[in-house]
């Protein structure tokens, strides 16, 4: 039984092509990235999201950068790359596996010589970062999968899946795992307003892998918990501070206050790449504020009220202190603090 | 400066006329209802909704009830009667006000003579109804913005204002009293899914009074409170238990969890018909589970991947533990609960 069946990210005919999410699930249409401006694009207005995918599509964005360099100006072409990863990393503000991802890049390109067309070495160092990506997703799934040690259902918030990531999934990857075991009888999945990451995304995701869901209001999650219905929610995350705080999408805040209300288990599921030991604490990491339409609209039509206003912030930080187990490539963290995160960092 | 401009239920030319809050906040259209069971379908199909809104409609229903009854029988009307309100008084199962208002209809017919067309003396008790509810929200109104001392940003959910009652409001009463007295900043408003009562009917409310208000999603509620911006967090109900459990709209309890989470006061405004004193505890007020279709579209436009499961319990019951105010027209109660609510309702 596979659960493995969706790549959203792709090098085809040397172009990146992404499926396009803002027309999931109608619709299955690629979107093709020819520059590295369409790579901003896309991150930017959401043809992809999710921070392990928003990182490998920046590595190909670098690719793109370099190749129009080198087109334009041959060997003086790391010159003008630097200014285009600098927009590429101003794309979105919240996920760092963006930064991370174009840091990555900046590595190579500094061992790549002046004098040689830069392509085939950076988009071997991307496929690797896509590689590793899913590699990393297939561990973290194993390891949460481990944590899952009777048949139960879960809660997921947003889209941390296949879609967030080059595949598999984080939190979506040790569903995937835990259910491949016998252990998830039930998904229920938050739809997750404004942008309906759950209801668009991680439903048509579960269907396609045969993995039975649930969608819920994200107001009924609690209730849900209080049925007694779910044994763990399970999120992923779009930067974790050095102390362990976790942002990841609006609503997730809600959901940690919740399950630890009901005594419920709280996973967090994210690569070390989503660690960012640069910031203390939560109230350091930038929380994008997206556009009130996204709430007041619907599918373009108005649902709101005319004239109404509205605040939406697409991010919220959980306090580590409501995390009940962190999964990393690298390892499980139970109850993280700034100490073992520390320690897994430099093992 | 008035603050008390709406109207959504009106005895007009011998018939109910309910402004169809279907069509809001686009459209001001009425729904006339000639028969009982037309107040049943515009119960039902959500025309009218809230709970004290649904009570009154529910005693003109009845009114329209004995109408047809004495048309069709004549002095045997009471015996036609009955069973239209056995229908009426399950058009909807949450909201206790909808059996109150049609026990105290019963109660007027039964003191009507047989041999006497009753339309006259039901719809002195039905406009009775309507005024007494009004005049509890004033009061409610008063008695709860006594609790807010200071200046300050309050959050509420769903809409349990001017539009779930006769007028004014209950939660958004308080509001309206409160506004007036120059101690709201700011309304905010969660959009409440699925039926989006806060983006639609919450945020026209508060737009045609003056008061300021912003949607936020559910989600972003606990955020909201994080950031320190709101003060209190005010909600009607449906049905309030003998021991202070308050069942309210699906995102309530969400809503109350958080609120403790942060130390923010959490007030619940409804009038003493609202408290069903034969229910021992929340466990035992039935929640409505509605279709999965309003989870799945998005005001009628699909939204969740085809073939998607829904679970859509449209109340949740929030412990009395999680109160910290019942306020009613006959006094508040600081922390509800049994003895507190039995005092109350004896005097």
């Amino acid at each position: 039984m596979s659960v493995d069946n969706i790549r959203p990210i792709k090098w085809q005919d040397n172009l990146l092509v992404l499926l396009d999410q803002r027309y999931l699930p109608d619709q299955e249409v690629n979107y093709i990235c020819k520059t590295c401006d369409d790579a901003i694009t896309a991150i930017r207005d959401m043809v992809v999201r999710g921070a392990p995918a928003i990182g490998v599509t920046a590595a190909f964005g670098v690719v793109l950068a370099a190749r129009q360099s080198w087109v334009q100006l041959a060997d003086n072409w790391k010159r003008a790359v630097e200014p285009m990863l600098q927009d590429l990393s101003l794309a979105r503000p919240t996920a760092i596996n963006l930064v991370w991802a174009i840091d990555q890049m900046r590595k190579s390109i500094k061992s790549c010589p002046d004098e040689e067309n830069p392509e085939s070495a950076l988009l071997d160092r991307a496929m690797q970062i896509m590689d590793e990506d899913i590699a990393s997703n297939h561990k973290m799934g194993e390891l949460g999968a481990e944590l899952i040690t009777e048949p139960c259902s879960v809660l997921t918030h947003c889209n941390a899946g296949a879609l967030a990531t080059a595949g598999y999934g984080t939190a979506l990857g040790v569903i995937r795992s835990a259910f491949a075991a016998g252990m998830i009888e039930q998904v229920y999945a938050d739809e997750t307003r404004p942008w309906l990451q759950g209801a668009r995304l991680t439903a048509w995701e579960m269907l396609k892998e045969g993995i039975p869901v649930s969608l819920i209001a994200d107001g009924a999650a609690p209730w849900l918990m209080k049925q007694g219905k779910v044994s763990w929610v399970i999120v992923g995350s779009d930067r974790i501070a050095a102390n362990g705080d976790v942002a990841n999408k609006i609503g997730t805040y809600a959901a940690a206050i919740a399950a630890r209300h009901h005594g419920i288990g709280f996973m967090v599921v994210a690569p070390t790449t989503t660690i960012d030991m640069s910031v203390e604490n939560g109230d350091f990491i930038p929380i994008e504020v997206r556009s009130s339409a996204e709430l007041l609209q619907f599918s373009g039509t108005a649902c709101a009220a005319k004239g109404s206003h509205a605040w939406n912030p697409v991010f919220d930080v959980t306090p580590a202190s409501l995390v009940d187990v962190l999964v990393t490539e690298k390892g499980v963290i139970l109850k993280p603090d700034r100490q073992k995160i520390r320690n897994l960092m430099s093992s």
